[in-house]
């Protein structure tokens, strides 16, 4: 029995229950006497939301990152705890590693806490198989589910994410106007993010009509000297490239070692765009441009959206942050024309 | 009222007191008795030690730490956290910036959770001045405060430290070994951990008969081009070195990137160690030479120095792990006879 038995029976949606509970005035009378008499005839005790009245609550959030040592999702976490704190809420931090089972029994854990909702930071914890991730359909039935840079559909659900897709178009146009024509596309994980990032890699391809080259694309892990020894031995085969585009800086940190480590001029020999602009991209010379994946504005969103749930408003399941492209030294500035 | 008064009237140690509250078997009868008289003419009600026996324990501990975002505090918050919930104990992680008055509120609002313990992470909790800590001395008389990496004298209060005296004494002494003759030390923090390292600076030096010269030695904010700006300002100033001992990797980083700029050739003309072995010392080409000082040992250390803390043993209220020196690129490898 829970809320969402009360909004089916009732005809009505789940934000207008939510709204009942919390007294909010935009309810008619008539559907508020209907919500109440069906939470009767059901025995419905309020739960999640009578935590957002204060009622039952610990004004604790579980939030849940694979590896805070990332600097991505150590930047993350310092803005999702200061976000959730500015709020009045206390954070529970679980580092989880990348495992399901151990991810499952954390979740599980928290959910032992009561805790008022719980933040997945990282595209990591959406699976591939639809079954894996049957345990974070069932628990949003209790409390909201929050996704940060990560995607999937239920109700009760709520996904932040930057437009990773429309990023690396961009970048990757940048890329093609300064003359560059044999991109090639490194990346590390088949994520939600990772597959928008390498959609967004074709669109850009397509749209100036050059034909896309699977040889081109390769899966590397998150390591700067892994990237540097794939492309070293990717140039041994006699691939040909004049640019290298990357899903995170380490790559793109790898890539400039690989240039050193050949004499390779950099950017007139080669291009390179990193990804997350992390303190990574300015620690190589020439320092790295790099895509803004706008941490700060994702992690700020989700907390605005996860108070907008307590409280009952009828919030978006899915909201999409901009990036930004940090031009630094490892792109060309002139247009070919 | 609390243990140290009780410690204190029946003349015994607070560990003392700490196992007649856990049954420890280890007390003769006699001394059980008087500690169990003066706590029932005190009218002492077991506080945080009964929390050990799970008596009245969240099982929760309070991590607070300036910024989550910087690479050494974020590896640190990933162990302990760790550490902590292969115990059964959850963390509830604070990021409180540098601020004093907003670190103690952060800390009173810990308190009021009814944390187990606090766990300071990083050497920016302890101030210059003692009045300043009056905070953290009075709360140890409540729950063990731990310092990772900080040193503050009290009772109640446990240090973790990388010996990072001799971390960069050993550092230093390379450097003289092989050959170089003007060492710059570029530091960001005069913290317990800041001063410790500048005197292992200075230790090297005297044990190698090397005059100490203050212009050698300045203060950087923590920032790879703060760091590049600063040495090419020394070097338009005349300043002669050829070598750059720092306090961190981000000032590493800067001492390469200020190398590439005026064309000094590392290490044969400008030798560089880093501090932390963090990934910024892998990014740069040539690879920074770096102390490791050891974050997973001294956040598991503390973790276990705490569960001590829990059930009553005597534990040391200061432990000290040795570093290591990681030998890259930026370091010359032939020892000059």
């Amino acid at each position: 029995m829970n809320i969402y038995d009360v909004s089916k029976h009732a005809g009505v949606s789940i934000a207008t229950v939510s709204r009942v509970l919390n007294g909010n005035p935009n309810v008619s009378e008539k559907t508020r006497e209907k919500v109440l008499k069906v939470m009767d005839d059901l025995g419905y005790t309020p739960n999640v939301f009578a935590r957002g009245l204060g009622l039952d609550t610990m004004h604790t959030v579980g939030i849940m990152c694979s590896d805070s040592s990332d600097p991505y999702l150590a930047g993350a976490i310092y803005y999702l705890e200061r976000s959730l704190r500015s709020h009045g809420y206390d954070s529970i931090l679980c580092c989880t590693g990348y495992d399901l089972e151990v991810k499952q029994k954390y979740f599980s854990l928290l959910r032992s806490k009561r805790v008022d909702a719980i933040i997945l930071a990282g595209s990591k914890f959406v699976e591939m198989r639809p079954r894996d991730n049957a345990y974070l359909l069932e628990a949003a039935a209790d409390l909201p589910i929050m996704l940060v840079n990560g995607w999937l559909e239920g109700d009760n659900i709520y996904s932040t994410l930057c437009d990773d897709r429309e990023a690396v178009r961009q970048a990757v146009s940048l890329l093609i106007r300064t003359g560059c024509q044999n991109i090639l596309y490194l990346y590390s994980s088949h994520s939600y993010s990772g597959l928008s990032k390498q959609a967004g890699y074709k669109d850009a391809l397509e749209a100036a009509g050059i034909p896309l080259r699977q040889e081109l694309i390769h899966q590397c892990s998150k390591d700067a000297e892994a990237s540097r020894d794939l492309l070293l031995s990717l140039a041994d085969q006699g691939l040909v490239f004049d640019a290298v585009m990357t899903s995170d800086d380490s790559l793109a940190v790898g890539a400039v070692k690989y240039a050193h480590a050949r004499g390779i001029s950099i950017p007139d020999k080669l291009s390179i765009i990193g990804y997350n602009n992390s303190l990574l991209a300015r620690c190589t010379d020439p320092e790295i441009t790099s895509v803004d994946s706008k941490v700060e504005a994702l992690c700020t969103a989700t907390v605005n959206t996860l108070m907008g749930v307590f409280s009952g408003e009828n919030v978006p399941s899915r909201t999409t942050i901009a990036s930004d492209l940090i031009i630094r030294s490892t792109t060309k500035r002139r247009f070919q024309t």
